[in-house]
């Protein structure tokens, strides 16, 4: 049978298949930071080298305005569905560098985990899809679907080049279900199937006072510092209860009904769980809602950065000319990340005094999604799991944000399954990113596992007739 | 007349007066970073070079645990006062580096200003003693009045190596008075005699979270994010009115009678001024009072820096685990910075939630200091205004803070002449730095009328006949 060949080829080359994901860690892939942008480029092309040399066709790496796209198809599974296999290559920065055991692009194993940044969010992940096509091809000749692979380089910045790319390819990637891997489960042996993402709007706040820095003791009581002007607005932005108090950011934030909550309670993560997960002693937030509510169908406003003033060693006698702020909201449904927006440049307008002035920039936007747990994709990939990790998933809610999913929803109206492999402590984002490898090797299992039974479903209707896409990379203006 | 031929001297010198001050402020001489000790070490060889080569004696270059005092005296003038002319070689960080036109260590003249780091602050200002005592020895082969000169490296971070050489030497360094020039004039017709300064207090407060920085997708809404909470304490500090709300921080301000306050109001700057050299569109502060008396009379504490989370470009889902604030207090009589020091531990303490941890740090502290304007050298420094400047100094407070001055009051029993030659406009502490050249000239000439009506003074007891000091460098533990 084709698909015990290839586990049992996947099973024999794990060694080699450690080689290339340190390899593919190797690259510094931030995305942010526009020193990187050659890295993204050299990145793009050895991801690009790989998919061809594993045996899909079609590769391409398509230029953007930022940074490039992967694309590689396979389509010899003539009548069967067509999966779209997305992922990223970008990474978050990894400051603060002085908190990493081993350097962050200097992939390090470590008893069974793999450190490096990236080596979980999302290279790891996306990387078990990758391995379980080459276990495939490699060992029957063949698929039991038809693919199309979709790598992006902005995930950790937004997608905006995706999103436009696929606004304007909406045909070219037709498919019956996306795939990805970018979120935990909730233990080793415990995996989940997540069908909901909050959504995201990032901002910078930035206040500004005096003309230039000031000599704090010459100025110091007669003029308001914009730092402290920030942090007042800052404090304003919840109350004593961990609410926002954006006046209408409420308001189309969706109500559960009891049996959706019980449904929660009963599989999703314990308060004690999410805060030893999370090294926190202490819970904060909303009144009335679990932690793993409060981070998956209530929205959260976080201040993710502040820089301002002074900041190296001593003291420095000054009161800075401007102050600035990272913010990001995490949306639920059904909130709208425009609406949002202009609620809150409407509230900081309110709470601003007229002894600074105060400046909103949008940096991202991304709706938030939801998948059916009754899509046949949904239960092909629940008996992926169960062969790929022996226990069946959980399905769960996600507080973070991939604006991709939504857009798949509405520009290619395909669900995604959201299979991930992560674990709690993975500390995605964080410095000490990690990635367990037997996760990576049960998620190369549990990847093939769910392209068996995707190409063994019949309730799919096939895409995979349509001819090969011409690639439109026009861009608005 | 010897004066005179010094003046006549210094007048005709001017342009190599320029270079070398060039010369001194090209030293990055930036105390509180690290990477600049061997700057501060080259710096003081080189004043101390300076200082032998103009005909002073007993030079000396004396280690500290951090950065070098510099010493020089000159006692041929029997029977006549001794003055100590203090300065400091060291400079406020120059960052933000991006603001400045020209980079802060490479001294340029635009118009009739010399621009970079320390140029007035206070490099350029006590280089005008140096530069009146050269003219006076090299004009007429020696000085109205014995001199001992101390220049310190550590005033931007709270001069703790001076203020423990001076409790071990009082001896050595007695005189009659002291006389340092770094504060302002009311502008360059207008010179102003110092007799007031705030004291200080200056803190570092850190906030942590949860043990590791936290995915904000993942956790936000859930975890007491320290960013935030640092903004929720800081925003607490003051209440509506402008007021710090420590409890018991505004017991020992001294009430100033009406008199006082009249005077103030005739001589001192008008809101209107002080709010055009700061740049600042609107004032603010406490209600009831002038911004004269808010930065002079009243105490003040200042947001000096914050850092927290991430800062580089775009955004970044991030909870950090940790935030940090550094704050300074400007303290007026009869506040005691130690006092000051308690009570905010204790008033941190109750604005802690128990969702996060606060930790304070004390980085320096100074008394407010006051000297009397009856003083025969306050009166002989009016006299050198006038033939220095052509006007009448008025009589000024300060908002800032120089410890050296109160510990030259407690320690050496002795008051100290605050004879500011910088501009309101001058940028002290911040990007673009300058010094007006019309002022160091007009300087020079008034440290020299100085020095002669000291001379002159029969009223001051004279420390001349004192035996050339030991010094003890041992320092406590």
């Amino acid at each position: 049978m084709s698909l015990s060949r290839a586990l049992t080829y996947a099973q024999a080359r794990r060694p080699r298949f450690l080689t290339e994901l340190k390899d593919f860690v190797r690259f510094p892939t931030v995305s942010a930071q526009p020193q990187h942008a050659a890295d993204m480029q050299r990145c793009a092309a050895w991801l690009g080298n790989h998919l061809q040399r594993i045996g899909l066709g079609q590769v391409k790496i398509i230029a953007t305005e930022r940074h490039p796209l992967v694309y590689a198809s396979w389509r010899g599974a003539l009548g069967r569905p067509t999966v779209l296999i997305y992922g990223h290559y970008d990474v978050q920065p990894p400051d603060p560098l002085r908190e990493w055991r081993s350097p962050p692009f200097e992939p390090a194993v470590r008893e069974q985990d793999l450190y490096g940044r990236g080596a979980c969010d999302d290279k790891g992940q996306m990387f078990t899809h990758v391995k379980a096509l080459e276990s495939y091809l490699r060992a029957t000749g063949k698929l039991p679907v038809n693919i199309k692979c979709l790598f992006e380089g902005e995930e950790e910045i937004g997608s905006s080049s995706l999103i436009r790319f696929l606004e304007r390819n909406k045909h070219a990637l037709l498919a019956d279900v996306a795939v990805m891997s970018d979120m935990p489960m909730l233990a080793a042996n415990r995996p989940a199937l997540t069908y909901a993402m909050r959504g995201g709007l990032s901002l910078e706040l930035e206040v500004r006072g005096p003309q230039r820095d000031l000599h704090s003791g010459i100025y110091g009581g007669a003029i308001h510092n914009p730092l402290q002007a920030l942090c007042e607005i800052i404090a304003q932005l919840h109350d004593a209860e961990g609410r926002v108090t954006i006046p209408g950011f409420y308001t189309r934030v969706r109500r559960w009904r009891e049996q959706e909550r019980d449904d929660m309670a009963r599989v999703g993560p314990r308060d004690g769980q999410i805060l030893q997960d999370a090294g926190a002693a202490k819970a904060w937030g909303e009144c009335g809602f679990t932690l793993y509510e409060r981070t998956t169908t209530r929205p959260a406003l976080t201040v993710n950065g502040i820089a301002g003033g002074y900041q190296g060693p001593g003291g420095k006698g000054v009161i800075p000319a401007r102050a600035l702020a990272k913010l990001s909201f995490r949306l639920v449904p059904d909130q709208d990340p425009r609406e949002v927006d202009r609620l809150f440049r409407r509230h900081i307008a309110r709470l601003t005094p007229p002894t600074i002035r105060a400046h909103v920039r949008t940096l991202s936007r991304a709706q938030p999604a939801l998948v059916s747990r009754e899509h046949p994709a949904m239960r092909a990939a629940a008996t992926a799991y169960r062969k790929g990790f022996g226990a069946t998933p959980a399905f769960l809610r996600s507080g973070g944000t991939i604006p991709v999913v939504n857009m798949f929803q509405s520009a290619l109206r395909i669900p995604t399954v959201l299979m991930g492999f992560a674990l709690p402590d993975d500390r995605m984002h964080a410095p000490n990113e990690k990635f367990h490898l037997p996760n990576f090797y049960n998620g190369i299992a549990t990847s093939l596992w769910f392209l068996a039974a995707i190409g063994a479903t019949k309730a799919m209707r096939a895409q995979a007739g349509a001819a090969e896409p011409e690639w439109s990379v026009a861009y608005g203006h």
